[in-house]
């Protein structure tokens, strides 16, 4: 067979993980090329993309990557923002470094909220672990002491109920620049995924509900149950306005509680989210592809859902396929990574007609090797 | 990152075209790992898996390729049978040789249809020219002479008409081994798609009508129009006597003519095959997603269409991405191959609700480039 060579559009990933590999496995239909830059010479990613291995701030590294480069985006938000900025000097970076720069760090991102009169759990910085107590007294307890930075999946918190938890926090996270906030006895927790395109325009995925064992996320309901018309609107609002301040292009992810009719902001993602896994075969266009789009100057496509979708992380072991794949309501995402303590290996997409059926199939994943048992209400 | 190294299953394809890059793209998500084998350093799967390149008679580089692999495939069935035999000393090889030897041959598929009792259009085995008279006397005119080996998207296919063709078909084919295939006044071409697993299990996706254009496949509706609940039963029927009677893992698609209310078995394709491209957003589970299945030895998916679906070939040209991307029922699917005239560089799929909003939609892509305007009944 003969074939030519062709032209195509090249994009670079920052992070081989799940996150990159599941963008280019949604890019490579529309003709496009992946190439992924990470330390690791496992990045799953590197199964199906270029990869340049390198360290975040190796700029020789750095700048093989970049060439002949359309466009850089990312997996995750602990990039240094000093490489996205490195890069944006060959080709656009998206989303922009300073979404990136308010979303590594918990104090901006809650400030941001705070300047766009978005309501958030209570909070205060601190700037060393003396500045505690007055901080514990202004939040009250209980409350999360977090590191500013750095922290994912439940890492770097500390959850303070007593002054004795107070004087053991002291230990915990010295040297680290902090933030309480104030723990909000909320319902439970929601997300909303927007995705910006770079022409201005937007479309948003449907409000989830989200289910959390020990930090980590386990259980994902597309729509969330309940007549949300109201909360939709006012989380579409919220996020569209984060978008316009940050001059965002592609998917971010919001996070927010849900308390007396209310939401509440915790955090940000400036990126496709463990939240929207759902979309993959559960909406028309995924979180993945509409990434792909955005970045890439193209239209964004339909947020709308295939009946409800849920999504089971499988966390710490892999079951094997047969299990998810003889269930006819379910799809299988592995990702090529050896299952470790807490570690993300995969996660099963629901798709069923009704929310009945879909708190059906979900209990029959109850046993399944790297499902947490979570029984959400239908 | 620290992702440790993980123990995949890898499967090998044997050809690096579209096909056996929607097959790899069909099995990331399962966590499989993939190996191309392709004579061109531009085959497009060479983009997103291992490549070895080489000769299919170069059983040096054929031993390179199946070095590790747990399963092997084939994305065309002018794969030499000697090649699908020595990988299979290795690795099982699946669809199995005897498919592949099979359907190389148009008087063997066709032998093979009579002997199971299923209906054909008339036609007739030729040695040499000489017999072309005869043959013409059996079967009628009008007539189709094919070579037996070797003919796809209408190549090496000579459609006559009058005693004056006959005379010109003997310069145009001289030195194939032949076959005259009666012409059948069909209403409408019509193909199924079969899946069969390892165990014995089978699935099958609903008829699909076809229309081509210069012999090449241009428009596929899924299901196909009118009430074809006797035909689909009768299809089913048929494709699973060839399943069974060839040992057959993977997908078969079989094309008939729809004639009088019958079936007339007209060619059959031992792979995935273009008809059953809509797939990918029209059905639950992906012809691509089902054959990897299915040679893996996994349980197989739901064949169930997502409402009305469509796919409109791309060939010789491509248009913008924006042009698919901007219709909110339509998904792009481009090869990364080179256009060049007759070339297949793309598809786009469209599903919708009812049959009608799928004629609306087809209409709007008449004069996209790449698309031949072709308007199907709603």
């Amino acid at each position: 067979m003969n074939y030519n060579a062709i032209e195509s559009s090249w994009i670079g990933i920052l992070g081989g993980g799940q996150l990159g590999r599941m963008l280019a496995l949604s890019g490579y239909p529309l003709g496009l090329r992946f190439r992924i830059f990470d330390p690791s010479p496992l990045a799953p990613a590197g199964h199906l993309a270029e990869h340049v291995q390198g360290a975040y701030d190796d700029t020789a590294a750095l700048d093989r990557f970049v060439e002949g480069l359309s466009v850089v985006s990312y997996e995750f938000e602990n990039v240094p923002v000093q490489t996205a900025r490195h890069l944006n000097q060959r080709a656009p970076v998206y989303p922009p470094p300073q979404a990136l720069e308010t979303a590594q760090d918990r104090l901006s991102e809650k400030t941001l909220f705070q300047k766009l009169g978005v309501e958030t759990p209570p909070f205060a910085p601190l700037f060393s672990l003396e500045e505690l107590t007055e901080a514990v007294a202004r939040v009250g307890l209980p409350a999360v002491l977090k590191t500013r930075r750095l922290g994912y999946d439940g890492k770097g918190q500390a959850v303070l109920r007593t002054p004795e938890d107070v004087e053991r926090a002291h230990a915990l996270l010295r040297g680290s620049e902090l933030i309480l906030e104030g723990f909000v006895p909320f319902e439970r927790e929601l997300s909303i995924l927007g995705v910006r395109g770079r022409d201005g325009a937007s479309v948003f995925y449907p409000l989830v509900e989200n289910h959390h064992r020990d930090g980590i996320l386990r259980l994902s309901l597309a729509p969330a149950p309940g007549d949300l018309r109201v909360l939709q609107q006012r989380a579409e609002a919220i996020c569209l306005q984060v978008m316009k301040a940050l001059d965002y292009v592609g998917v971010l992810a919001i996070e927010f509680f849900q308390h007396n009719g209310r939401l509440l902001a915790n955090e940000m993602a400036p990126r496709v989210h463990n939240s929207g896994h759902w979309s993959m075969e559960g909406a028309e266009v995924s979180q993945f592809e509409n990434h792909i789009r955005a970045i890439a100057g193209l239209p964004l496509g339909s947020t709308r859902v295939r009946g409800c979708a849920a999504m089971l992380n499988l966390i710490g072991e892999l079951p094997g396929l047969s299990q998810p794949l003889g269930e006819p309501r379910a799809h299988a995402h592995f990702y090529g990574k050896a299952p470790a303590p807490g570690r993300k290996v995969g996660h099963i997409n629901i798709v069923t007609e009704t929310a009945d059926e879909r708190a059906d199939v979900i209990r029959k994943f109850a046993n399944c090797p790297g499902v947490y048992d979570i029984q959400p209400r239908a």
